[in-house]
């Protein structure tokens, strides 16, 4: 099957990644983990590079169970170490401060598009991705905030003009059965991560502070459940799952 | 909290459901139990009525790794134990023929409504079901075929005219992320099946027939990954999930 | 008929209905009577609990061939007056001032949510409702508003750290024709309101100020037509119908 | 305001329809008077041309609450009586045999499509209408293949080599709520029948063998509240509604 | 054929056209050109009247491969001569500030809705019109905003009370490919422009400081290519297509 | 740029290209020209492998302004000449008959499914392809038959016990704007084809028998257009559009 003979030894969709150079835009720290850690995980192993932009962490208080609140210095750290862990080539936080989290649906959605496109030291004319995934629109106001402007940020240019990326991709996550009908997660394009699932797992623990009770749909034990049925869906042990928005070959 | 405090010392959704009389209307033999079986098992646990109709059962090669072909016979065996097993009130299989099998899509529907309407042993005039549980159109002509002629069968009629269908809900199956965009399966609708698990894996077991390779989305596995993946989505440990196709209170 | 004979001579889904505790939120005074007036005579009736959170009333000019400027206080008085004749346990007005009125849209989703979650007199975590009655998103930015933040605050936790409401369903206006096609009303959950009608069509006229002509989709007339369709969508005389977001049983 | 001062005297939208030739597609008598009996009586009034072109009539046993069975012969005198009452330009029956009668499905649809493109009497080749209104998409499978089979007809071709209709639109019908979720009903062409409503509900009750009782939603009582509901969609006192699938200026 | 003998010599559609009033609301100068120059154009030819209202001029950084900035003088001087071109018989800008371009999603929406009703020099209130032509939803932001607002102006009000536009339709835009699933554009209405497209792309051309690329999707050449292909839709040279929201005859 | 330093010289969507054996499925003949020529010459370019399987010719009778009738024969003729001119590597024809042709609606679906999946020369199972193209549904009924077959065909398996192709896609037609809503064509895949596109042109006037007047949607003319307008949705000078139904990285 030519499928398994590339030239270099690797297999094409291996030779394929590994040529890769992936930005995951992230709303907040943890969302990465849940949607891309895997292919974050494989891509690296593979000789690619990585590298995430986060838009916000602050102090929060959960409905966790738990006393407290969460402050962002928590957040930004746990982050870091996951950022380490998965041996991103790079990585940036937009907001720090408390007033803006969770309230990016109040940002006018201009300045975040220029933020993602020029400012920011991640921003697309500057890293230039070829491979640029970004999160759906979820019942989360930032969520949806992040979608739009990523979105609108990823518009086609003319090359040499405005950057563009031939692969955009929206990954994943476990609260899609709570989204609005005509925003649901239908994945068509899969990334095999069944090498890598320990390590997404392990990567999402990291973020200790966001860990729930186990029958919450965001618990490990059900992103562990999820990797294993979208990777069941084309037929590999695990898998991350994300919705095509643009390949161009 | 109102809700744990029934009259007669139920829970108000157990009492609702061990009111029921429920009719699962199955394509094939399996079907029923990839779906419904958990439902099935609790609602006759409360002491409410189930009876499960399935239209065809054929011989048929499958791509199972495995020799030879599978008879209807095989099918039907395994179908009756599992009727059994769930204490089913009764049952009917419609179609034992191979010319059928797999080819619903070639009878005129008018036919099968027929069937389900009025002709069969089970049919809804004779039955008079309250809770009705139907497969989803999905990339099997005959789910399509049986799908299609089920909702026609359940349009509402005039009370004492024809018969009347409170409920009416479509089940699930592991193969919906491979169904058209159009014909995803959007659950709004489920049964906490955390004390029941054991009784749907088991019955659907018992289709031994049926049984794939771990990683295959029908494998008993992915039936309990995904099982316990929808619990997570009403925070409970395992759940089945329908869509609402017609409630009437 | 299962349906027919439940244990203490109520039918069952009368004996469901009246182990209710529902939670109405309504964007404006007269949302709830639009949608939900007949559902709302009909449980009080049964002996369950019916409570009403409405997020703003403020002065307003409207389109109605009318001189002159309905107010704020008008419009409260108007709405005690519907809750004391329908006997709705209790009730709220979020909003009362003339700058918030109809710019919902400009609040920062993430207040109206916890308005809706923990702040509110009504909020989820202090009422515990068991069925939770949303708008559906319309051309009116408020409804959009107050639809998106009621769906994040209704988003699924674990019992015992978040309230979560077994049942969550959209209600009906008879403005959603106009609606954007994405966001089209599709019902298929009907509360039969035959005995119910003339308190629905007399709670509705109590809102003075907003009685429109009789050409207008929002008449009294008009109210009274869409009941009767709508209840001829099951064959009954007159129904309220909903769209089901959520229902555990 | 230009709307009201046409020319000739005749308002824009009355010289408008007074120009056209209205081909109307009916899966089976009586469909053509649910949809479009009100527009059919205007634009005869108003001057225009009005054809109808019925696929099928056949013996038929109803869940109508009364004995025996309607003839193909009941049908078709039915037909003709209210073909008369419009004063309807020309009419033709394509099917009257009782095995193609709810077996249209079973059709190949290459066979509808010449039926309607040029063979049968008023196909379109033949008739050249200006504007064409065909059924939509129901639970009833006669609807769906004629449905799909007149959309196919319709395709557009360069004129003077196939025949091109500037108008074509689908109609309504009292089932549309059992549609499935991607075939429901949104109208956005709507017809003013205020003063033809009368003519509308005569037509229609002169399929008597097709009446139901008061609560069913096929009922005359409820095509009355549907014709009123949807005129105050758009603020007159009735309407026939529809969706444009084509309209060229 | 009917539709070639109206009775002033005009055909109906020129006859329809002829006694049309028509208002295009522009997000920002360019958009009325790229969507409808060539209806504008022909409908004036005609004699029927067209009015334009742009939403917003402003300073703006293009990715357009050239230095500087384009200022909202340049921008309002080049609308005008497009108006002067197009022998529009008036129009109007909202917001000529820099803080407000591209910031459209920050106003409350009921501001817009006001200026698009009432307070505009061209409100609804105010001229009118007959045929109203509004943009439809994009990645851009101003395009969302400006929809929404002109969707929620355009509901159906009692004629007397609020002014009521017969024809409400949504016009083209070549970035339509790069819209959410949920909002594509799918045209319905097409106008016929074979004899006015080179006043189309004349009047395009005229906003020099927004031409790109040809590479670019709205560049000159690709706008011929689009206005040559939805023209084959309807078998003619060349077309504007549109949505249909809403027509009443 | 990562992206134009693949280690053997190719940039890496070219290399990716050069890795792959396309398998077309195509309804008739001109189907797999309308939609992939100017891939299927660019794989063949780099060096990869092109297989194409059309389902049915047959004697047909056009609306095309020409007289008499294009017989099998030459359809296949013209079939072969293409596959030589694009250097297929290897060809299939399944129904010669012209009783089939344009009712592959009226085999049952299981049939096409067994030639897609295991029967037929070009079978999945036989030749292994990496890349799968199959026809989207559209208003032709042949076309909706093989799509809705090669779909199920194309169902995920366990690797080594079923075919399984890292890569299916839909290809697109110049029909698509006639297809039903929910069955519209949203690419989101392309190919570029800029030194292609002749080639492509080229091959479509082969099949001389199909070719239709200027203003016909599928002339000669109008794939020039559309190829080009395609091509400036990712700022190339002509691109194919393909929508995603699987990708396995």
């Amino acid at each position: 099957m030519t499928n398994s003979s590339a030239k270099n030894g690797l297999k094409p969709e291996d030779e394929f990644l590994s040529g890769q150079r992936l930005l995951v835009i992230a709303p907040h720290a943890d969302d990465e983990s849940f949607g891309c850690a895997g292919t974050m995980a494989r891509i690296k192993n593979l000789g690619g590079e990585v590298y995430c932009l986060c838009c916000s962490v602050g102090d929060l208080k959960h409905y966790d169970g738990k006393d407290g609140i969460v402050t962002a210095g928590t957040r930004e750290q746990e982050f870091k170490n996951v950022m380490d862990y998965l041996k991103v080539d790079d990585w940036e936080i937009l907001y720090r401060d408390e007033q803006t989290h969770l309230r990016l649906d109040t940002i006018p959605r201009r300045e975040l598009i220029a933020l993602f496109e020029r400012d920011a030291k991640l921003a697309l004319d500057r890293l230039q991705p070829t491979m640029l995934a970004i999160p759906v629109s979820s019942y989360n106001q930032d969520h949806e905030a992040v979608f739009r402007a990523a979105w609108t940020a990823a518009r086609p240019g003319v090359r040499g003009v405005k950057a563009f990326q031939p692969i955009v991709i929206g990954y994943d996550n476990t609260s899609f059965f709570w989204s609005l009908e005509h925003e649901k997660f239908h994945p068509n394009f899969y990334i095999d991560i069944s090498d890598f699932l320990d390590q997404k797992l392990k990567a999402l623990s990291m973020h200790q502070s966001q860990m729930r009770d186990t029958l919450h749909h965001s618990s490990l034990q059900n992103v562990d459940y999820i990797a294993r049925a979208r990777g069941r869906e084309i037929s590999v042990e695990a898998a991350e799952a994300y919705m095509t928005f643009r390949q161009v070959l």
